[in-house]
């Protein structure tokens, strides 16, 4: 099959320009002035622009979590992420206590098989290192899973200790494949979560309060000390506040190879709604907590200069009702994590438009920087030829307003209801293939492909 | 005419992948695997990398200094230029004290004039503010000048004082031009200098022991402090130590439009040329001087993560003999400056061997940095559909080697004489048309054009 | 004649015990827990604090400034400092243009002659440096002069260039000398006023915005930096903000000898006294200005870890009537400065009631440091045998109201007129004879000597 | 008994002169000029300095470790620190894992009984906290014992974790007692550790490099990020490191009241003893270990600058011969740590001689800051009206010479073997009674009192 997208701007990390742009098959081919070449489809983007598609290195479909599932599995999930512009995921499959990593690996592929409407890969979630299981991640890096991800935060549960945490980060530095750290001192949270619930203060808004981002940039400084003894790279996922990212601007300025990612709600929302002592505050439960509006203005700082280099949704669904409940009168018990894969573009379009990040920045941190660091670069993440032809047709001069009545997430609730921003998207087009045209989906489940990731030194 | 490059590896920026790319006239239309467009040329580069026009933001062509003129004037200079794959330079005009900045803008169109083989844009020093001056930056910013360059050192003859810095930098923000700032501490330099020649020590060593590290990073600072009151973005002109470095990353982590180029001869030589106190070392009398080789590594690293945007080269070429020589019994009189416009690219890819800079961010400080920073883009600096054909295919298999006996710029010495590197300038395609190809010059004094650049506001 | 002192709390830098102290002729001789030596006088000290005499090494008593002269003369000047438990002053002589810097401090001691009733020294003012005058310096501090001011603000009047600041410190550092900078540039603010009177923003709430934080900061940055290249200590009066106070503590952790005081003013007043746009707020038109109170805590706590070395007053008094009022119609004209000799002991006490700074530490700054900087150590800033016999009694259980109908400085107005204050000086003692008893000056103009104060290396 | 020690130079924090003391009993109750007071006893102490006697705030005596004790019990410990003019030693308790702290408290006091020839206090180590161990804090704060050491080093045996860390140091900053903790991120050494070990490098020389800089500064940033959250001080034991001392460094600039010791051997020993791979390297083998010798100045300027409050010695005494040797074979058995009790304030002295510490400053690293810190002050650590009669005649003009030969260490060798040493130890005097004079130990074995310590909130 062969489609021919006419008319639009095409913006990547570094152009923008305005071409045609000729699809064969599933890959990019030509990009032309005036292109006049006969093809299966032709789709009009005069007066919008071309994007890559997005790539998200941080969901969790199908993912198992204080006694539920999040309420997205790798059709919903992959459904709504097309919707948002995004043609790539890469997915948590997560190691359970005394489990051979491989074995994480293959429940995770079985639970997109048949389902995922866009291409995946998947990171491996380390929670125990046994003897052997440095060797295991040879065998996962030699088929395409080149990134583990642990936990400094959730001891007993997900909390790997420190000479854990170093000998991973020196084996994955010898393999080329990247570790992300989940930075918060868990220890001393812990107390602070046991400390409120003694004391009675079990509803919702005490998650917010019981997690300091002293607590964040503390585990953030110690993963990049540990990481430099390790002499290997290290990225952070959802960093939320200045005092973990001054902690990053640091390392990157003393040339450690040290990455972050922050997410929409760190950009957009604030640790006001936790003045509601109300149960709906469940839905922002979700780690590290929302930060003090006075955060804002540094992430995006960081975004700018590239102390951070991605923007991912963290996307983990809980339903208000039915699962977040799991915590009415214990806000431990709440399953964390909110709703977000659907409306990464169009919230850093809301930067763009408001002077934040210029344009080919956000194509860079939606979708360049997350493809390059994740191993997925030239393949995914670029508008080039040879590239694989994913890519979103983004109407600047449309609206789109957002609710849960309206989303395609599995979700009863969003965390920006009613908001209205600029822009929508109109087309998104995965592997030369339709899967969203004018608001509907016309993709296929199953038509997705698991992606094998490259190993590599990033810088 | 039409140009088809065939088969090149296509290396931006952003992307790197291998096609095609066809140039109608003097502007890149098509770009695609294989293209079967028939062209009055075609040009093969297999094995080669076809990459975007270099833009060099510092050249000093036609240049009046110290009772002499810099040996290349815009014919020599820009040929040589094209050897090195810099398709578009952008000189500076320099006010004479008295001078309406208009008469100094009209000198230097008249040194292109005929003789400019590449395209080029002219940058205005100002030296002196009074009354109108002010006015008079609205005048060239509309004309396309929108840079203005001020020092902080030479006093009596360039340096300007804090009051019109600021003043400068004040309008030159509202207009949405760039203020370029040639920081050096220059009244205790020059106590440094005269106690020197007082004490005897006259010969060109000298000239590199009385110009301190931290000369430079005060007036850096100074630069910031004074761009942060006026509100105004910075640029840095040949940056050349970890110290100035430092001040420019550190307002670059709190979100300052601070920017800052260095130069190759910062990141390959180093000051222990002035251990040889014979009038040879006359060759390196250029400013700021050579530093220790410790620097290195920190300049590297602040091209990696963007503390440093540009690489240029200041080129600045005088003869040993017959010119140099004006300082012979003084180093202070020995013009300033030295050749360098015709080897950048192959310096900068010496850094991707070494691993020191990936080749999409050589790429970047090479080309479209400057070009962005300076009103440019995207009509130069980088190779995208809509762009001016300016290209050079690069072959990484050949060899260069350095050598003032085959070089083109018009000065009897190099910097780097009898230097051996990867890499070779094989064709070089301006506006549509070549300049040089397989070692021939091939183009035409006179057909350079002068570019009017954009005001905007650089991120 | 001999003094023996009861009963009270001795407190030092270091130490705090219950002593009596005995004072033969004008020096210490003993102290014991229970003195039975017979004397001359006998002062019961029971429940108070028996402080060391205070040094304010920062007055401007008998000075020209603005056609006018301070309101304090030597005799007014140093009767409110006794008031304020301040036994020492060092004064400011000012070199006039074109003048022999001898010439100022003989203009300075002819000042003194029959008027001063406690001890004092003169620091030179250098606003000007002849061929000769680095010569001039050695001669100065042979008699006791060891300490230069330069002032990097009022361009055109008192401001030296950098070429001048570096040749001083160079050789002041030679000489043991310190070099006292009034830091901020001057260039910059001088636009700012300028162009605040063009546009008829003339009245005295204009001076506090014309004088910009950074623009203190900066000039903070740049004397470091050429103190550094001079290899020469460097000191800062006046430091009134966060920015100046970042750019000493980096300098002190990287080990350089830079030290620094602040003012009472700038500890316990704010900007917000600027919102009041009628002429009365002439009366804080004083340099650097009132900042914002955000900056208080931090001077507090650079006080407390000695990044900030001493609290002096610039006591420089204008009336608000006759003197502030040559500047109505036209703020660059009211004479800068405000009194404040006579309360920095009551408000520093007011820090340690607050918390704000431990007691031994009040004394440290207030007396101890200064002397020991400005070479008065250990004859001056301590209670020990051997010292001149110069001390406070302080009532911790009085209170001060602080008032201009009752001050004793020649001026019409107080800055904290109508405060109370825990803390009551009871008796003052100059070199063994008592100069204030129970809030009567008993002391005799002209009594005061003359200090030839050691060059010295600080650390 | 009383005691006159007349014509000495009497130095303390804050103060340097001549003069005569007079002890009645325990106390010193006079100084003075020249005191003609009868007395039991005079000593001529002219022409030397006399001090406060030494505060060692970190001693090993009778400690049990790795299957031995230290080599010194309380007797020959006190007598050696009491030749090196240290009259106070803090002395380490251990819990053992399941004891209650009164426990351990009490076989420390049940150690010293009968044995100690000077004072002393007690530090308890908290290794294990149960359900009820925080009351224990307030029983044993209650008693005099105001301050807890933990460990990050040594998983499995002496490290807590961060949640332990927290909570003690939260009720401690509660009760105004004090945290002191040896940071080194312990996982992260045992793991270098091991793979030494089972690469078959076993040898002494491996002890120092498995240690790295960067495994003490990252625990040091994290106990200060812990301390924070908690609200409480905190103390760094021997600190060894420019990283280390940055981080303190940086916390007290934010005001944090964050304090630090390093010991001698980090700031005359270095790295390089580690190139000798015999067992006799097994000297060295203390935690943490010698550093490379660039960072001695760094340490230095950070005792004079005030980022570092104290020197101490660490005295941790294992003969190489019968002790040490239980590592043979496996550097990870040999006891660690080395004697130093009897050499501090030598050695300081030498930093004195060398430009690099003021006297004064000297005086207050080695007994006026830890009396301060530790809830000792005013009866310890300076020579005051009141203060306990604990004094040291040091005499600059002689000389001393370390030897184990000679030496009042119960160990067979010396870090500082053959040294040459500027000054000697001539008397020192314990509580109003000597125990060293001219080199012979004259003090009685069971004289030292058990210092009840003070809780308080250090600055």
């Amino acid at each position: 099959m062969s489609l021919l997208v006419k008319g639009g701007r095409v913006v990547t990390a570094a152009d923008d320009y305005v071409a045609d742009v000729y699809i064969a098959d599933t890959t990019v081919t030509t990009i032309g002035a005036s292109l006049d070449i006969p093809a299966d489809k032709v789709v009009d983007a005069t007066g919008c622009y071309v994007l890559p598609g997005g790539v998200d290195p941080h969901t969790h479909l199908a993912f198992d979590l204080a006694g539920t599932s999040t309420a997205d599995d790798y059709e919903s999930g992959t459904i709504a992420a097309a919707f948002g512009g995004t043609t790539t995921v890469v997915n948590f499959a997560q190691q359970q206590r005394g489990e051979h990593l491989r074995a994480a690996i293959d429940r995770g592929l079985a639970s997109a098989a048949g389902k995922a409407v866009i291409d995946y890969g998947q990171h491996i979630v380390l929670t125990q290192l046994d003897e052997d299981s440095l060797s295991q991640l040879d065998e996962l890096v030699a088929e395409g899973v080149t990134s583990i991800k642990m936990f400094l935060a959730y001891p007993g549960e997900l909390m790997v200790d420190d000479a854990t945490l170093f000998q991973v980060m020196e084996r994955a530095g010898e393999l080329g494949a990247m570790c992300c750290v989940h930075a918060e001192n868990g220890p001393v949270i812990d107390v602070l979560v046991r400390r409120a619930l003694k004391a009675g203060r079990t509803n919702p808004s005490w998650h917010g309060r019981t997690r300091p981002e002293l607590a964040e940039a503390e585990a953030t400084h110690r993963a990049i000390a540990v990481a430099e003894m390790a002499n290997a790279p290290v990225y952070f996922v959802h960093l939320s506040c200045t005092e973990a990212l001054a902690e990053v601007t640091a390392a990157r300025d003393r040339g450690r190879p040290v990455f972050a990612e922050t997410c929409p709600h760190y950009l957009f929302l604030d640790a006001s709604v936790y003045d509601d002592e109300s149960f709906d505050t469940a839905k922002y439960v979700l780690t590290p907590p929302l930060r003090d509006a006075r955060h804002h203005a540094a992430l995006w700082r960081g975004l700018r200069t590239d102390d951070l280099q991605v923007v991912s949704t963290d996307h983990c669904p809980f339903c208000l009702n039915g699962q977040k409940t799991l915590g009415e009168g214990d806000f431990s018990r709440i399953p964390n994590g909110g709703p977000g894969v659907e409306h990464r573009l169009q919230l850093l379009y809301a930067g763009v438009v408001a002077g934040r990040l210029p344009l080919q920045r956000m194509v860079e941190v939606f979708a360049t920087a997350p493809a390059r660091l994740f191993g997925l670069y030239p393949r995914k993440g670029t508008l080039a030829v040879g590239s694989d032809a994913d890519l979103v047709i983004f109407d600047p001069n449309a609206t789109t307003t957002i609710s849960a009545a309206t989303h395609h997430m599995a979700v009863d609730y969003s965390l920006y209801e009613g908001w209205q921003l600029d822009g929508a998207v109109r087309t998104v087009v995965s592997a030369g293939v339709p899967v969203v045209e004018n608001g509907l989906f016309v993709g296929k489940p199953g038509s997705g492909r698991f992606l094998r990731r490259e190993a590599g030194s990033p810088q």
